[in-house]
């Protein structure tokens, strides 16, 4: 429900509101360039009485089939042969895959000068959302007077069949990749299904240096001077895919106050939230991670300082970590912003109150808030021996999540797949089959590192006498244990990882692997714990949110957009700066500026490459420019699009205050960034002198 | 005012609030055995009732002459010859500054066997409170009339004059400390009158395998097997001081349900604060002190992985920065229990309410609370240039600290005493001359570590563009800026220090050494927003406070104690357990348990001293215990003592719910945690042979 520009195709996840569909008088968003918007419900008529724009439906399928969705992040394909560009940083983790000691792709960058010197990115993926469908109604009559944990194993189980049949029907001449999406808290269920690209192969990626300039001291800041791009190409059968629907860059870029479009998958908002689960975000999930994180950033750091290989192993989850403490240091500071609290608190209120005087349904009993209250008093008393036992804190490490992959999976694999756990599904399998048997590198220190340090904070959160943390470390310590299972496990090497997922159940019980014997001897309590997290947690605020959504439906109609979760918008805005406290920041940054800024030391040096064809560059071009967007972490990579439908841009951040987008927008100051087209050209044609990739942009 | 066993002694601050004196019908906190209460208030009359023990005053002075205050924390004197009891963690840093690569005192423990043998401890003093006086009158009589700014600086400069006044009474030849405290947010100012003695000695302590068995992660917890003990001795030309006024052991120790007291110094409770405060600490304060230490957590722990010396050397700093850790942890967890916030905002409402009811008195005008939150708004703004540029986050170092304290002293010394910042008047200087001149290690690769850490994450706090970041950076990367600037000042060498101390303004204005230089460059922003800070928080602060003050003593009258302000205090309780989750925790704990528990592996391995005797000792001694005594930090090394004035116990820690005494008495929970004399009589025979010292201790 809430979705479809045709109104008869709704399906309504609770009918009663059905009812209730013309007593939409709240729009409380239309307004605003605001909205992470569903390709089922862009306000298209919003933005053409606004801005004299006219999205239509072939615009929309042209840029929904143009966009690519990668490991977390978002891009598109730009070449009539598969070419897709994205950020640098969304193909960090290739990169950082493809170096080794002799050769740091990832500080130095990687151009293939013909197609044949491509290099295949061990775990990448690109998905291109070619269809949905509404699901909502058959979830409903799943759960259909059930209580909240059934409600919850019933609504799973009938994902799971939804999402197999789909995959089945789609055959095995053109697959299909069927993935449920839950939209607005659990107000609608949607099928999205993927063409998926399992061949992605790097073409290009500048050094980080220019990249990142700045790094993390510049991170989520505006001005900027990042040429945070790569560009890939997806393969099949070993051949660049042919990809009819791409888009066309504009290399002139946008004008000031231009109107433009990001398409994309963001990751995680949590807009849509009641207060008291703003509030356990506040108090208990965001403080307990950023001690966590902060002390294994430093961990990191000072390993770094042992070596230039140290240096380099540390440099991708390094930058990853640094990334996320900011986005959650900004994330506190907006729960601690009363303005912000104040007003959650008023729409929470105005939307009870709403439901409260409306008499003509049934909606009006029940307690969701409350219910939700109760569920997150439970889940702070489990918090953090589901943190620590199974959600992965305590073992951290890449070799230990093997393990447990190939431990659960046995076991899983053996029951009927809507029986299983949600991530063994058949559907599942293949992409978790990839993941475990292919060969990535693997650093022994560095494991160690990440495993003793989750094996001292498990201590320290549980205490020295939980059962769990005697039965691990007996008379060992942390860093003793942790040692001793990296240097004993085989599982680094992908044969053995190949031969336990194919030898399942016996396989598993016959490994003499310390790790595997690890993750058996950990599994039945942390299985106990997310068993309990789930019926205990998730299945009744599930159940309350659902209700609120119905309610929240009955008030706003489809003048509300869902929280991001990690899958295909579409949003608008113009090209514009902002004030800052009395200041105004310009929408534009120039080349000129980062030579300026550049010092020589890192993170604020510019390449070798740049400084010697310095004399060459236009010191006007645009290099980086903010628009009023509403994106948040997964648009990376986005492309930004003009009304033509060509690229104006590449998303890759956002300001500082972007970052309290994940709980609402401020329309004053939340600014989208973006590199332009004019320095990727600078770059591409006079400082890597990428002819056959220039030649293929039309450059 | 609030003071004195005589009520006729008694000043007011305000002194409307006389008038009042009688209407005083609550009294919040006296049934609990609760209470951090200064010797001039100590509730005797309820200690006869509720435990038939009569508290006269010659028990008073006797046990309040025998307390002794060292650096951070609390100790006791036990023999007529200057022979000090306190805990293994309080003499830490001695231990620390009198090891060297090749005797790690402060690992392996130190034992002289006859008194030339004991070591003098290079920073550690010796102060026992011999006089106290109430100046709350003359401050009022300072103040009076004046804006908060101009009363800020008033009240500054006459205690100054008044610490002053006090000291050149004394005379030389028995000479006193006088040091000026505020108690009940500023309702309250007296001069403490200390004797104090500069020469302090080791004479034992144990191992830190034992002192501080289970480390950090049984820190704060109980049952708990720590023998946290040392012993020192005061000097004075060179001889052991004479010290009558001492407590005897009670070998035996206390009995379940036995009355107990503890004298000592509770550094710092936040009990009094308005709700608004609290929520500062909770959402800024702690939160961005957290972040920054979990990293130097991190920092630290991998740099002591590097080798068995960097180990040695970083041990002191980070058992003190883990326990600040778990503190500051445990106090934010406490600071988002509704149950206490509910409380709080109760308490507030209450003395509002009874304020605004009350129409006999002006007191009801103004709104201090208000004020209060005007001011900490302004925190709010300047907590970060504050916190990094003047409150030495940003410049980490040891080195730093005594280039920034030559820099400051230069200036302030040239001024009147009355003028000076509180921290140079005459009173300070010889503390500070000796800080600055005595030869303490100084490990280059440590002080480079945190200075760089110090940078860094200043940079990553104001930001790249911030003026002071600029200007410290330049083209530096922070590392480099920290080893440079480290390798080239010349400060760990004292004779430089002493040279620079007695050269004064010209000296420092000569020097070349790249850190008297740094300093120089930040004085003039740093002082710029210690005064903003004094000025715009502080003194609005200390105003409003002085006022809610004075509406608090109307209502309560000398029912509530003061906040701790590591100023003498004495509390009463009983040796008892609690109630954990319906689990019953005893009392007491017993040595075999120490023994069960040990692993081998630190923190949790009984040192060979004891394995080796272990059959020789009686297993069922008792090792440790609890109480129900109120105390908080700054108590370590608190003697625990009787009905009849002798010590039963030696406190070292709370449990994990003592933790939110900073903000409350959870009476059901907050328990303190004391070695038992039976453990130390059966180390000092048994396992350590310290026959001398035994024999002076009577055993």
């Amino acid at each position: 429900m809430f979705s479809g520009r045709d109104t008869l195709m709704r399906k309504l996840l609770v009918s009663l509101v059905a009812a209730l569909l013309l007593t939409v008088t709240g729009v409380p968003h239309a307004q605003a360039d605001e909205g992470m918007w569903t390709y089922d419900n862009f306000p298209s008529a919003l933005v053409q009485q606004k801005y004299g724009v006219k999205i239509d439906q072939a615009w929309l399928d042209k840029v929904r089939l143009a966009t690519v969705r990668l490991s977390g992040c978002t891009a598109s394909f730009i070449s009539p042969d598969g070419l897709i560009l994205t950020n640098h940083h969304c193909s960090a983790q290739c990169l950082a895959e493809i170096s080794d000691a002799q050769h740091d792709t990832l500080r130095d960058g990687f151009l293939a000068q013909q197609r044949g010197e491509e290099k295949s990115c061990p775990s990448q993926l690109a998905d291109v959302l070619v269809g949905m469908e509404d699901i909502s109604s058959k979830i409903v009559a799943a759960i259909k007077g059930k209580d909240d944990k059934a409600a919850n194993d019933a609504r799973k189980k009938t994902l799971t069949q939804l999402e197999s049949a789909c995959e089945q029907a789609a055959g095995k001449k053109n697959p299909l990749k069927c993935q449920s999406v839950q939209l607005y808290q659990g107000g609608q269920y949607f099928l999205y299904k993927y063409k998926r690209y399992n061949d992605v192969r790097l073409v290009f990626a500048p050094e980080q240096a220019i990249a990142a300039f700045g790094g993390d001291p510049d991170n989520f800041q505006f001005p900027r001077w990042c040429l945070d791009m790569s560009v890939l190409r997806a393969y099949e059968d070993g051949k660049p895919v042919k990809t009819a629907n791409f888009l066309k860059v504009n290399w002139q870029g946008p004008a000031e106050k231009e109107p433009v479009f990001v398409t994309g998958h963001p990751g995680s908002t949590d807009r849509l939230l009641t207060v008291a689960q703003l509030k356990q975000l506040r108090d208990l999930d965001l403080p307990t991670w950023l001690l966590r994180a902060s002390e294994l950033r430093g961990r990191y750091i000072q390993y770094g300082k042992t070596g230039a290989e140290p240096l380099r192993v540390i440099s991708d989850p390094l930058n990853g970590l640094e990334n996320s403490i900011k986005v959650r240091r900004k994330q506190l500071d907006a729960l601690h912003d009363d303005a912000m609290l104040t007003e959650k608190i008023k729409q929470e209120k105005q939307l009870r109150d709403r439901i409260a005087g409306d008499t003509s349904t049934a909606a009006t009993t029940g307690d969701p808030w409350g219910e939700i209250e109760k569920a997150l008093a439970v889940e702070r008393g489990i918090a953090m021996p589901y943190t620590f036992i199974e959600a992965g804190a305590g073992f951290n490490s890449q070799l230990y999540r093997y393990a447990k992959a190939l431990v659960r999976s046995a076991t899983e694999r053996a029951k009927p797949n809507d029986e299983r756990l949600r991530e063994f599904t058949d559907g599942a399998l293949p992409l978790l089959q990839r993941q475990l048997t292919t060969q990535v590198p693997v650093y022994p220190d560095r494991e160690v590192l990440t495993l003793s340090f989750g094996f001292e904070r498990m201590r320290e959160w549980l205490g020295p006498d939980h059962p769990m943390v005697r039965a691990l470390l007996k008379t060992e310590s942390p860093d003793g244990l942790a040692a001793r299972l990296l240097r004993d496990t085989k599982l680094a090497d992908p044969a053995v990882r190949r031969q336990l997922w194919e030898g399942g159940a016996a396989a598993i019980a016959a490994s003499g692997d310390p790790l595997i014997k690890l993750a058996l001897q950990v599994d039945p309590e942390a299985r106990a714990l997310r068993k309990r997290y789930e019926d205990e947690v998730e299945a009744p605020v599930d159940s309350a949110s659902e209700k609120i959504a119905a309610w929240r439906y009955t008030v706003y109609g489809t003048s509300v957009y869902p929280d991001a979760t990690f899958t295909l918008r579409l949003n608008f805005g113009t090209v514009q700066g902002w004030n800052e406290s009395g200041t105004p920041v310009p929408a534009f940054t120039q080349l000129a500026t980062a030579f300026e800024r550049s010092t020589g030391a890192d993170p604020f040096r510019m390449p070798e490459s740049w400084l010697k064809v310095k004399s060459q560059l236009d010191m006007t071009t645009p290099f980086n420019f903010s628009t009023n967007n509403d994106i948040v972490g997964g648009n990376s990579g986005s492309p930004l699009i003009n009304a033509q439908g060509e690229i104006v841009g590449l998303m890759f951040d956002g300001n500082i205050h972007s970052i309290s987008g994940s709980y609402w927008f401020d329309t004053a100051k939340n600014r989208a960034v973006a590199v332009h087209p004019r320095i990727i050209r600078e770059a591409l044609t006079k400082v890597y002198s990428a002819s056959t990739l220039s030649k293929e942009l039309g450059l």
